[in-house]
């Protein structure tokens, strides 16, 4: 595409984020690009903007088959939806920007395979972390072999609510509600407080700090919905915050981890003061300690200015190039791991019956009991259902990796 | 260059930063980057770092006339000397990597010229915040009309004077005492303390961020020398620190303004936490809000880190296109902005000779005076001398970006 060039940009989905995408092209006059057919599931359904009608179709093709358009920007809710037009649009060799993190993370082998076979290319920074430029500067700024770690708050329904809870005082069910009348959490909440939209968010960052992919059901992955007040509280007199913090760690130099999960962070920590909806990564790497980027992570027009960077890109023919998984040496992920963790529990017998290497201490009480305990990740695996069962909530105690984040 | 190429250097300079490039290379692997030749003034002179003794020369032109060497990199201390070699390597249409800012503010046109004339590149992200990729993302990823304000702490040595006086009740002299000592501030630390260092990272930045290039004669620039302790107590009062800040800020859609002076800053501002020898830039933008970079400034390593990132951005042919700069309408830079400024003075008469445009507070005592006042910031320039005068002190009360940054 050359510079001169205008972008003619189909765009499927015109939900909070598709709207955005609008009102923000509207105002970017450099940007040449222009909005040339919107395909949504129903074109008389009532929105907060409006655009102009004849823009409008819910036939796929029209956008598809278009000789005019060369880009698609798809914004749709559904990962099936998108997985079918990205994969035709990209077969077509129609450049693609897309935000949906979930059919990215599932399937970005084949969505990497698709753009060297076709030649065309698709960006997804706006599928992780908003408005925060972590995946580009992963595969073009941290490339190299310096990078130690990526870890940070990635789901901005899920800080939200953590953080009414640990600033304001307000009880996890009122945080949950106002996160989904002020629209940061989904009807269905559980994407973001189980864990799930972080998880696809590390998977994507990962295959640009390392240059590996990890299928999302071989990653540990736990939420915060079982969190009670007593952890808030447990948490608070060890002056900490619980914060959902997903990780990727090279343990040793051909070998990294990778998980999601509750964590106590203490306050010295650049995450401790990541609040409300924000969202917050640490980059560490041997030589310049550490890099932390912080922004708006979600929302409307956040994401949309995330998007209208992906689609200026293109102007000058960007792609990713996934430079560092043609590296010789690639490390391997792992899962033997020992993590010390909280474990908080209801069944008197749930320790017994998860393997912990040790366990450093018991607390037992009429209402309430926890250990904390050392055990592999790999064992947190294989107990994902008994860690799921009523009355149970574990969270990650940092331990090896002191001070480094 | 081809991604199969390995990339040849040539090395001007190894001192601090010319040493921790050489570590730097030599754990990455992936590089596929080797230096070829180190060209420093005094082969002889001791050094902590060693190279092998048949890389190193005193003759410029062994380098410059080697056709085997595909990159140079340039981080000698002298910007008269910088200056020579990266104009006769562009000329030689060899690109170049290169850490010096005050020679790259002061000649960026015509280096921009040369790039294009020649058709090769300059990169030097390495010039501004060290390990914090502020140019590549200005360049790359805010690359659109969202811009309103880049605003930060861009220059490590005075920042880490100022903590250790705010954080560490240190007095001033033995703060910059240990700084030296530390090796954050030059033997002559007036390149640091008063400002240039950092009006020459925002000049660079404001290229990047707006496309406009201001020669530094035309920017209000001011120290931190003259930070006396009446000046702290008077911050501590009122529960801010004082920083040196560097800003570039959209006043209007068609004009901007730019200048580095110290600031009271409040603990609400996310720079206010910026403490030692750390950077933290503030990127503030339509949609998108706050963006928050954070990172060691300074150093040897985290230096050469970002010299690295540029030499593996030269493996892919990356350059600077200066996008920006092509857009059909540029802001223009005008200084016709008011400032609400703090001015410490021991002659009585300073504030008559200075043309306020109002003064909102004036505080007389037996051995401190200062007044609160309003004034255009033509007028700050004008009155350069006037303010260098002993016993003088001036810094911004930030009224009309409050909550901004």
């Amino acid at each position: 595409m050359s510079i001169e060039q205008t972008i003619n940009i189909g765009l499927f989905g015109f939900g909070t984020v598709g709207q955005g995408i609008y009102q923000v092209m509207k105002r970017a006059t450099n940007a040449h690009a222009v909005i040339r057919r919107i395909c949504v599931r129903d074109i008389n359904k009532p929105r907060k903007v409006t655009p102009e009608p004849e823009l409008l179709t819910d036939d796929e093709s029209l956008i598809l088959n278009d000789p005019d358009i060369n880009l698609i920007v798809e914004v749709v809710d559904s990962p099936e939806a998108s997985y079918r037009i990205v994969t035709s649009a990209l077969r077509k060799g129609i450049p693609v920007v897309s935000g949906n993190k979930a059919m990215i993370a599932r399937h970005l082998p084949e969505l990497i395979d698709l753009q060297r076979r076709y030649d065309t290319a698709l960006l997804y920074d706006a599928s992780s972390c908003g408005s925060i430029p972590v995946i580009r500067n992963l595969e073009e700024y941290y490339d190299n072999d310096l990078l130690l770690e990526v870890k940070g708050i990635l789901n901005g329904s899920s800080n939200y609510i953590l953080s009414r809870v640990f600033d304001h005082n307000e009880e996890y069910a009122d945080a949950l509600r106002r996160a989904q009348e002020l629209g940061f959490a989904e009807s269905d909440p559980s994407f973001d407080i189980e864990g799930f939209d972080s998880l696809f968010k590390l998977i994507i960052i990962t295959v640009h700090a390392l240059g590996v992919y990890v299928a999302p059901d071989r990653i540990f992955t736990y939420g915060i919905s079982s969190l009670s007040s007593f952890d808030i509280q447990y948490a608070r007199e060890k002056r900490m915050k619980i914060k959902l913090v997903a990780q990727v760690v090279k343990v040793e130099p051909s070998k990294f981890t990778m998980f999601v999960m509750p964590e106590f962070v203490s306050p010295s920590k650049y995450i401790y003061s990541v609040d409300d909806e924000y969202n917050g990564v640490v980059i560490r790497g041997e030589c310049y300690d550490r890099q932390f980027m912080f922004g708006k992570g979600a929302g409307s027009l956040p994401t949309a200015s995330s998007i209208l960077s992906d689609v200026m890109a293109r102007r000058h023919g960007y792609r990713y190039e996934y430079k560092k998984m043609n590296y010789l040496e690639l490390p391997g992920y792992t899962t033997d791991v020992e993590l010390r963790v909280y474990l908080r529990f209801t069944d008197r017998m749930l320790p017994d019956s998860m393997p912990f290497v040790r366990i450093n201490e018991t607390y037992i009480s009429e209402h309430n009991n926890y250990i904390i305990g050392d055990i592999l990740l790999s064992d947190l695996i294989a107990c994902r259902d008994l860690l799921s069962s009523p009355g149970t909530f574990i969270a990650n105690i940092p331990r090896f990796f002191l001070d480094k984040d």
